[in-house]
C-alpha cells in the first residue's frame, strides 16, 4: 500500500492522479505499507525469536521468556503485545488458580512461523561460513585496506 | 553457539576452562551464538531491505537507498557494512570515471535472500488480514476489554 504521492525518494508504484488510488498495492518496499510495519514486528529486535518459540506451542509468558535467552520482561511484553495485535498471537487468560496468561499462535502466525523457521535454518548452518568472513573483515581492517 | 550462563551481554564464543568449549552447539536462542547477531543484521530495521533489493542484481549506493524507501544514507551504510562484514554482501570499487561502488550479494547472501523473499511473500498477502486484525484490536481496545 503506497501513500503520499509526494516525495524526494520515489515511492514505488506512486499512484499517479489516476482515481484507482483505493487499490491496494502491497510492497513492502514502500514506507508506508503495512507490510512494512508487520515485518518490523515479525522480525524487529525479540520478534522472530518469540513468533519462533511459539511454534512449539502454546506457552506461558515466563516460559517464553525463559526460552527467548536475553529479553526483558518489558521487552517481551511489548513484542508480544505487537503481535497480538497484528493478528498473530492469541493471549488467553486461564482462569486456575492462580490464574495465568498463555500465549498461541494463530494459523496466521503459525505460517510466519514457518517461513522464520526455514530463515534461521539458513542462518544457524551458516555460522561459520559467517565467522570465518567475520574473521576475514577484521583482518582486513587491521591491515589497512 | 550457547556460552556461559553468566552475561551481561557476553561476547560470542567466550572461552571457559571446560575442554569441550570447542563444540559448536548452534541455537538463534542463546543470546551469545554468533547466529543471533547475524538474524540481528539479516533482519534489523534495514537489513531485509537491503537484501532484497540486492536480490535484484548488483546495485550502487544511490540505487538502493531509492529502492529502500525512508533508509537514511547513515543506516544505509551501516546496514551494509553489517551485511558485508557477514560475507552476504560484497563491496566493489569500480574504477570508472568517475569511480563509483558496487554492491552484490555472495552466494550465502542469495540463500539468505531467497528464505526472506519467502517469508515476505507471506507478510505481503496476509496484509489484509493483519490490517482486520489490527482494526479489531483498536475496537476491543476502545470498549476496554
Amino acid at each position: 500500500m503506497t501513500s503520499a504521492p509526494e516525495d524526494d525518494d520515489a515511492t514505488p508504484a506512486r499512484p499517479t492522479d489516476e482515481p484507482d488510488d483505493q487499490q491496494l498495492v502491497v510492497d513492502v518496499f514502500a514506507r508506508a505499507c503495512p507490510s512494512r510495519s508487520l515485518l518490523a514486528d515479525v522480525t524487529g529486535r525479540w520478534g522472530t525469536l518469540a513468533v519462533l518459540a511459539l511454534a512449539d506451542g502454546t506457552a506461558r509468558f515466563g516460559a517464553l521468556r525463559r526460552r527467548v535467552d536475553g529479553v526483558s520482561e518489558k521487552m517481551l511484553s511489548q513484542t508480544l503485545q505487537a503481535l497480538e495485535r497484528d493478528g498473530l498471537v492469541v493471549r488467553e487468560v486461564v482462569t486456575s488458580i492462580p490464574p495465568h496468561v498463555e500465549y498461541t499462535l494463530t494459523p496466521l502466525g503459525q505460517r510466519v512461523a514457518g517461513r522464520l523457521r526455514a530463515l534461521v535454518e539458513v542462518l544457524e548452518e551458516s555460522v561459520p561460513e559467517v565467522l570465518a568472513a567475520r574473521e576475514a573483515h577484521e583482518v582486513r581492517g587491521r591491515v589497512g585496506a
